[in-house]
Parts: structure tokens; sequence; C-alpha cells
């Protein structure tokens, strides 16, 4: 800073240079610059947040209805529809912007306070003048002066991490998607420089490197709120690096994601054969349910099981049911329970649901 | 979950056992418990976290104009007053507080989404099923099942890390105002089993512990974004675990931290004392500023330092100042400049902004 | 610690009495303690790490030559084997082991310091009595009271995280490779209560957990070295309920994968069909290296690249190679270079090699 | 990595053109990269270390016998030396030095396993040649591959935080000690733009601000163990930026450390005026020590508290001891008590201790 001040001072010149930086302390410089730079750099990031959303919303409403397998820990669980998982990101994506949003519009401020956070060099008149100077500079009038407060830098840094992390986890589920065994998506681009055959899920790949980095950063600031008295010994002089590679890293992560989003080749076919392959398995809570009405729960719950247990010997879940003569189902009852485009639940509606709520969020 | 449900089912019995848990998946029953603790929890919070603010705000307003020395960088500064530190605090922990009370209000929610988040069991009306559910247990209705949407738990762990952060930092400054050298608080209480005469900032301590192990809590919250699909692999699984450690341990720190404020022994004469022991360094930049309407800025900010270094020799800082003739300075003139207890600037009018505030927080 | 004091003062009674907990404070018995306690859990700790190293070991022999997929940003690559998987999942545990092991045999110390760390209640003798203490609880004597040097908690820390993280990655590979499109391994029981059909890798998932919680509790230990003085104001009372923590959820990592491993069922045969699924695209490499010969390595990339992208169009990548007449290939060169079983590389050697690697870690 | 080989292709031309980068994989160039770097950076980390040391050492032998008061929970305990304090700071470096040198020994090295870990297109020779390309860039040759065998990275970035959080824990205490109440030690320099009398420990705040830095960029490295199969999709590609920050900052925050250490001034008569400043006080655990064997342990105890608290009135410990007959102490007898100088312990013994523990460390 105080190479800054002597150029500006110089600058200036005649009269007015003696008021040049009075009252003020470096801090005061430095956290004024950093919320300035914050509030353009989360212009970037919401920019790059709302590609995401958008393109998560496009995803959601063209594929509304197109079936797939829902997977819990990892394994089919029942049938959902890709639109149902693209909006699941849309939700998760417009939550996270919520709070940067929210920072954005009022959580940001100027900093002044001078040696001590006492105004203690301008007279009776500093706090008109810790006015003047939010006024001038754009950004909120903090209620004190925060030298030693950094509630707003840590939150600032739970916020970032929180939608790099919501970013992580959209990125992570195109990978997964993209799998050579699954097949369900693919990133445009990607080759490798010796295998010329492959298609990596870059953009999803980056994302989560660059999501990792702006967590190890965003840790930095939330761990730094122990502030000794009237200025830090340590733990301020650390914030600059870290905000900046928190909000680089974050803003890279969304890049990278919204890159690969927007050009996402979704293969509805697969999806549809990949639900197909366990032979109506994915449709099992169906067939218990319905079982459940004439044996009773937990009998039908054991059947259904049994009849899983059975296909790994060769014999189709189709098969399964209907040779146990103790469930009395025909076939038309089988054929209709594992047929798993019927089976989406409400899975239709909640992409309408999640729609017109990501639509009222940002009017709103 | 399953041995529960099998409890309840036997206790319900009749036609209506089979509706129990019907459509429901174990995550649907610990995320809904999860938050139903987490509400339960973050009212005992507030409630600690009302009672430091008050204790905050009661010091601020008794020792609204107690000089005392600020220091940056643990070094004397410029004089401030016992009053404004306290404002400090107590405007720390009102923002800290803000993100609390917002998730409290609106931030968490049921969950209801059956094996794969599509409300699969519940035929055609399992949205309107998810909103009775919600008003049932009197949480927010989620926009989709949040099975892997962990914004709200990753936000909730970044507030409970900021709100535990606000504290160490207030628990520091107990610590560092009560050493043997400085003297200014002490905590009631605090013996040593060895050391008889020990007055030890126990209360401080505990919370500065306490906030440790809370944020190391929500660093696991907050870093389990990323999960997979429609139910995670491990990220979900650990959840629970952090978040009872992130709200017991943040509760903790703010209790122990509540107690010493409370009976926090203020020692004002101390305070003073020590304002005086550097001979009116203190007031230094009061000097500069004087001097500089005479010498220009540089001129007078190099006297002042020679006139600081000449103390090394014994020399006092008034005697230093007087006997440089360069400076015209008269003994009036020094020791009006040299008096740290009218060098307050706008500490007082601080502390009124800071209290007023706080009040209408309160009410707002 | 007090209470404890007392008690045993009690019972020790008569001239005695006046030596208990003489010239010791109360955290040197703590310490004390928690090192003895370390070591107990971390035989149990290296205990669970034998049985998944053997687990691991045993697989890797088992399947030294079973083929599989070679996946890199889970995209199909070259094949390997499992056994070759299975042995770097063996390198990893030893590797991480072999820091625990170092801590366990010398990093782990008796604490007797006194009130602040000179021995002062123990006249001349101190020294010489530290050393008597050290060896009657049999841990190493430290070469100085070690009240505010937490290096070797600190250290406990990390290598308890890595442990955790290296338990982690293996954990991953099974819920990736038990992924219904997958399929290639299973773990044992595994059920879910509302869909029969389903097999989760639960030990593995209970592993990812634990292993995230041991990662939180490292954390805290590894973020605990700046003590202040001769004794911590914070800092060292957060450790002893993080040690655990780190201690326990590593222990339950290993538990968890240990019985995932031992239970372990490995499809040879769907490794098999996953390799073939792709047409011999896995064998991409092994028919670029050839074409480089020939047509030069920039050329041979291009047309294997072509070839590989017309595969999109139906046909197969025998076929596209086959009718690609610039590339002069005849359908026994094509065969041979598509077959991934012949494609192995060096992975039964190096299975090898991880073997011999491993039983002489254990002897050594 | 791309672009590079291109160019290095150009430059070789001829025959040899071709078996440029055969059989590697650009993670091959990058982590055998990444670790040539590190062995070079902790070079520069361990010179700085060593730095550290020497500073420490010299301190610990000038100040054997300089008396200060030794601090428990930031008050005042018993006597130390400065010596102790400072052969502590030797201890804390020399043990965090330990784990760096093993790594620089033979904790890194080479890698090379081509596209997934088989050494695919290096035919039988694949061993071989990974032996003699370790041999050729100097760097251990590992069991396997390791490509998601991160364990020596995550060790890495365990020991860097371990070694910078050393750092930060004596930069702390200078920092402690250089308060205007303490003012027992003080930087070079340091002066402030605003306040020309200040005399900031920034070489010890620089180091506390990269200490957390360096710390940041650990977490990330010990984070990031969990990778997918035979190459990961995002915890690898984020490992060079973190372990680039966690090398510099540690080096920085040594480097600070080691510039305050070598330039610090010790004030012997402020610490031995700070120790008796609280008449005597420090030294009450020998009056009760003396008290138990006349009165009983508890006893004596309670009366030096209460001697202690009758202080509060203005009365001089001493003169409580003294007048309080149920003591029966001689003026001789409390005068002997209270000396400070002759209450050291065996602070002055385990300074030798680890001067010379450190010798053979450094020589071993």
């Amino acid at each position: 800073v105080e190479p800054l001040v002597r150029e500006l001072r110089g600058r200036v010149g005649g009269e007015a240079e003696r008021f040049v930086h009075l009252g003020a302390t470096s801090q005061d410089v430095m956290d004024t610059a950093a919320m300035l730079v914050t509030r353009r750099a989360l212009d970037l990031v919401l920019g790059d947040l709302d590609r995401v959303a958008r393109a998560c919303g496009e995803l959601a409403e063209a594929h509304r209805s197109t079936p797939m397998a829902g997977r819990t820990v990892l394994q089919h669980a029942v049938p959902t529809t890709f639109g149902l998982k693209a909006a699941g990101w849309l939700v998760e994506t417009t939550d996270a912007r919520r709070t940067l949003r929210r920072i954005r519009s009022d959580g940001l401020a100027a900093q002044l306070g001078g040696a001590a956070g006492t105004l203690s060099a301008l007279g009776s008149d500093g706090i008109r003048l810790l006015e003047l100077f939010a006024a001038e500079v754009d950004l909120p009038c903090p209620v004190l002066p925060w030298h030693t407060n950094r509630v707003r830098v840590a939150e600032l840094g739970g916020a970032l991490a929180v939608v790099a992390g919501a970013a992580s986890r959209v990125a992570l589920d195109i990978v997964l998607l993209a799998q050579t065994e699954v097949a369900e998506v693919a990133e445009p681009g990607g080759g490798s420089s010796t295998m010329p055959h492959k298609r990596n899920p870059s953009g999803a790949t980056l994302a989560r490197a660059s999501a990792r980095l702006a967590g190890g950063h965003a840790s930095v600031l939330l761990g730094s709120l122990e502030q000794e008295h009237e200025r830090a010994a340590g733990a301020w002089q650390a914030e600059w690096e870290a905000l900046s590679g928190a909000l680089a890293y974050t803003g890279g992560a969304l890049d990278a994601l919204a890159g690969a989003l927007e050009g996402l080749e979704v293969d509805a076919a697969r999806m549809r054969s990949n639900l197909d392959a366990t032979g109506g398995l994915v449709a099992a809570e169906r067939v218990a349910l319905l079982l459940a009405e004439r044996l009773g729960r937990q009998a039908a719950h054991d059947a259904v099981g049994e009849a899983a247990r059975r296909t790994a010997t060769g014999l189709s879940f189709r098969e399964a049911l209907l040779t146990d003569p103790r469930l009395g189902l025909s076939e038309v009852e089988v054929d209709a329970a594992l047929d798993p485009t019927t089976y989406l639940g409400s899975a239709e509606a909640l992409v309408d649901r999640a729609l017109l709520h990501a639509r009222e969020g940002t009017s709103g």
C-alpha cells in the first residue's frame, strides 16, 4: 500500500496532497480493494452460475420424460427421468446461487477505520466520512470498521465452497454417466494423446479439480475468523491470496462445468437399454408393492428378494416371478409391473415444479 | 431405520400397518429427523448467541468511554475504548447470528422422495403427499427431494463454522486481555491444581477448544457436497455424526463464552495504566498529524519516528518531542497531544451506532 | 485429572500420599494417557491394516492374470488385470502402513514437565525422573517435555488421514466396480429395505463414510500446532476429542473395508465381457503402435482415431480398420492386435513385484 | 504435455523421433516433473529449516540461564529460562524436519506406467525400462506405477503442514513476547506508515500468514487420496497447483521466521522485571511445596491460594505469607522461596539435553 500512497500523493500534489490516505490505514485500502475486486469477480461467477442453471434447465425440459435408471449407492434402484436428474442439478445450482447473490447485494462493505478502528485521525466527522466513503466506492457502509470482524469474508468463503461443491456434484454425475459401461452422456471433444478412441469428460474433470482447489482456499477463509485485537498478526494477511484463489477457482469450476453441460450429448436410447439390462429388476419395488396387497408386506418383500436371487442362475426376473406359484401373478400383471417407463412416480411433475421454481427465482 | 419401522408397524397394527413407511426410504426418515434435531439444537445455539450478544452489549454500554489501548499486530497503536472493543464483539456476534437465523426460519426442509427421489410408490399423489408431510412435521417443503442436493446441510455447516469462529475471536481477545502482563480483564474462578495463585481464562479457553472441534465437523459437512446420482455411497452416511458434532460444539463454545462474558471482571484502572505505560507513544499518530500541518507529512512522520526511537535511551517520549528544536512544540501542545483519553476518535459514537443497530436487528 | 488424583491419593495413603502427582501437571497425565490409549488403538488399526493388506494380496495372487479393462478418467483405456488392480491397493495400503508403524514404534512419548515444562518441583533429579517415568509407562522418553510441541500429535493425525484416505480409495474402486452396469465385483449381503433386489456395497460405503469423519478429526490435529508459550489456551484442549475420533474412525474404515475385501465376489467373466464390449477399442493403442511403424506416429494416431469415430455409425472397430485401405492391415494382424488378453503389458510381472515387495516389507 | 512432446519430437528428429514419449502417458511426465520440482524445492525448504534450527540453537545457548516467566494458558506459571523456550522451538523444528528429510531421501519416486499403469506399450521390457528411467532421472524406483496411489503426495502434504505449523508456533511465541506490555523480544525493523513509533513483529506475522496458506494447500493434498481406477477425474488434476502452493508457502513461512529469529533482540532485563512484577507469585508453587511438608498438601495449597487472593487488596504476596500465623514462615524462608531465579527446575539441564540431541541429529 505504501508505494501506492506515495505515487498517489505525487500525482495529486498541492494543497490536496496532505489529504491523501489521511485517517486511513493500509488495511482500509486493502479490504476495500478486496471488496471491489470481489464484487467484480462475483458478477463473473454469478454469470457462470446462470449459464450452468440455464443449461440444466434446458436439459430438464428436453428430457422431462426420458426414462433412465435411478441409482442409489451406485446401484439401479427404481426408474427416474434424465429430466429429473437435470432438474436436481438445477435446483442445487440455484440453491447455491441464492447465498452468493445475497452476499453480492448486501454482504460486501467498504472499510475505513484508521489505525485501530476508531477513525482517530478524522476528528468528530469520522462516521460521516465513513458513510461518504462507502457511497463513493458504492459499497454498503458497515456498522463498524471490521478490521478483525471477518464474518463477511468467512461467509464469502463458505458460499464459494458451497457453489464449488455443487458444481462438483453435477460434474461427478457427468463423469459417472459418461463411463464406458454406462455411456448415457458424452462431452464433445475430449481426446487422448495415447488412446485415440477415448472420449474423456474433460470439462467435468476440470470442474472437479478446480472445485477442490476452491475448497482449499475457502477453508483458509473459514479458518481465519480468530483475529487478534484491532488488527491480526497473520490471519488477515493470509486472506487476500485465499480470497483470490477461492474466487478464481470457483469461477473456473463453473466455466468448465457450463461448457460440459452446454455441449452435453445425451443418449436416450442407451439410457433405455441400461434400464432394461436388468430384465425388470429396476421395477422390483413395484412388484413388491403389488404383492404386498395380497401377501402382506414382509412376505412380499421376501418373495421378491427370492425371485431376484434366482436371476443369478440365468433365469430372467420375469420368469422367476411367473414360476413361483405362491405369487399367483399373471403374465399380464408381471409385464405391466416390470415396464420401467410406466413406473416414473412423480418424476415429470417434479421436473415441472423445479422449472417453475427456477423461473420464479430468476425473476424474484 | 429398519428396526424403528418394524417397531412402529407392530404398534400401529391393523389395516393402517401397511401404510407405515410406505413410499419412504431410510434416508427420508434420517434426513427429516436430522432437520428436526437441527431445529431444536439451533434454538439452543441461537439462545446462547443471544446471551453472548446481550453480554457484549452490556459491556459496550458500561464501558462506552473507558479508554484502553487499541492494539494492532499486538502492539499499542492508538487509544480506543473497551466499549468499542465489546461493540465489535457484539457486531460480529450479530453478523454471525443473521445467517443462522435465516437457516432456522427457511433453510431447513422435510425430506420425502422414496427410493430414488421420484416418489415412486406414491402413485400420482406424490407431490401432494410431500406437501402434507412437510406441513405435518412443520418443516419447509423442498422444491424437490434433496437426497443428493446437500446445499442446505453444507450451508448449515458453513454457518456453524462462522458462529464458532466468531466466538473464538471474542474468546481470544479475552485470553489476550487476561494475560498476566495485561491483566485488563479476568474471568471469575479459574484456579489451577498446582499453582494456587493462577486465574486462568477457563471459559474462553473452553470456547476456543470447542470452536476448533466445531470447525472440524463443519469441514466434513462443507466437503460432502459431491454425492453420487440419487444416493451417495459414503458422503451422506458421514453427515449425521458431523452435523451432531458441529451443533454440539458450536453450542458448547457459545455457552462457555457467554459464561466468561457474563462474569467478566473489567479493570478500567489497569486499562488506563497500560495506556499510559508507553509515556504517550500511543498518541504518536496525533503528534504526527499535528506536525504534518507545519512540516509536511513525510518530515512529520520521520521526526516522530526519531523521537520514538530516542525513548530507547531512557528519555520519555514527551521529553524527546520537547527537546527537538526542529519541532517547535510547546509543553502545552505536547501535553494536550499526548493525552490518550482525548484521542478516542469516534469510538464513543461508534459504540452508540453498534448498540442502535443491534437493537434494531433484534426487533427486526 | 483432579478427581483422579484425589482418589489415587486416598488409596495410596500414608507417607507415600504426598508423592502422588508430585511435580506433575494435569497435562502430563492427559498426554501420557493419550499416548497409552493411542498405542493400544494403533495396534488395532495396524491389525486392521494387515487384514486389508492380506485380503488385497490374496486377490492380487488369485487374479494375477484375470484380464479386465484399465480405466482412466473412468473410460476404458487399455487392458490390465484385476490382480494388478488389487496389487495397487496392496502397495497403497502398505505404503500408508509404513508411517503408522514408525509412529507406533518410536513416535509416541511419555509426558512429564510439571507446571511449565521445567520439572520445577522435582529438584535436581528432574531429567532422571523423566527417564524413569518413561521407562515405567514403557513409552519413549522425549528430548524435552512437549506441552506445546505437538509435532508428534500432528504427525499422528496426518498418518491417520493418509491411512483413512488410502482405505477410501480402495473402497471407491469397489463401489465403482460394483455398479449395476459394471458388476465386476459384489459384496456379500447388502440388501435394501425397499428394494429387495439390490446388492449394495455396504462395507465400502461405510469405509468411505468413516474415512471422511477420520479426515475431519485429523484436520483438527494438523491444525493445532500453533500453541501458546508453555501451555495453550484452547488448541491443546481440543486434541483429546479429535485424537479419539481420528483413531476410532480410521479403525472403523479399515474394519469395514477388510470385511468388504475378505468376502468380495469377483466376476472374471463379467470383466472379460466388459473388456470385449467395445469391440477391441480397448486395444486401440496397440493398433496405433503397430501402424506407427508403417505410417509414422501422427498419421497412425489420426487413422486409429478416425476408425474409432466410425464405430459411432454401428460399424465394428475391427471392420473400420479392415476397410480403410490406407492402413493395409490383414485380418490376422487386426485380430491379433485387438485381442485384449494378449495386451497386458507387464501387468503380471508387476503383480509379482508387488507381492514380493509386500512379503519383504512384512518381514522387514 | 502434448505441445512439449511435439516440440521434443521435432528437435530429436530422425529414427529416434518415434521413441519420444513412447509408452508414457501425460501423467508420467507430470508426476515425474512434480517429483523433480519437489526435490529441488525441498532442498530450499530444508535449508530454511536449518537456518531456523541454527538460530533457535544459538538463542538457546546464549540464554540458557536467562530467567523469564513460564506461561501456561497465557498466565505466569513458574519461572523458566528463555534458553529453554528457544530449545523447545529447536526441538520442534528438528522434529518437524525429520519427516521432511526422510521424504526427501526416499519418499519421492519416478513415475512411468503408460496408459493404465501396465507399461502396455513397452513389451516385455517394461519393468527394466522403469528402473532405467528412475535411475536416469535419479529418483527412487516405485514398486508399481502410482497413478492413483497418492500416498507419497499426501504424506508430503502432511509433512509440509507440520513444518508450516511448527514455524507458526514459534512465530506466535515471538508475536506474544513482542507485545507492548510484554516487550521481551523485538524484531528489527517493522515500522508502520501511520504510527511511526510502532515496531511490528513483521517477520513472525508473515510467517504465520504463509503457514496458513501452506496449510490450505496441504489440506487439498491430504484430501486427494481417493482417486478412481487407473487415473482420477479431478483429484489428480488439482494436485500440481496445491503442491506448488504448499511448497512455496512453507518455504516462505520458514524464510520469514528465520529472518525474525536471526535478528531477534532479546531483552533479558525486561524478562526479569516481568518475572518480578507479580511480587513472587510466579514462585507460589515452591511455597506450596514447602508448606506441604509441614501442613499437608491440601492445606498448603489452600493457604497459598488464600495468600494469593489477599494480594488483590494491595498487600504483597510476601507480606501475605509472612502475616499468616498458621504458616509459620520466616522472612529468610519466604525470601528464598520467592526468588524466581533459583526456581528454574531442570531448565538449564534441559537446554543442554536439547542442544546435544540437535547436534547428534544433524550429524546423524
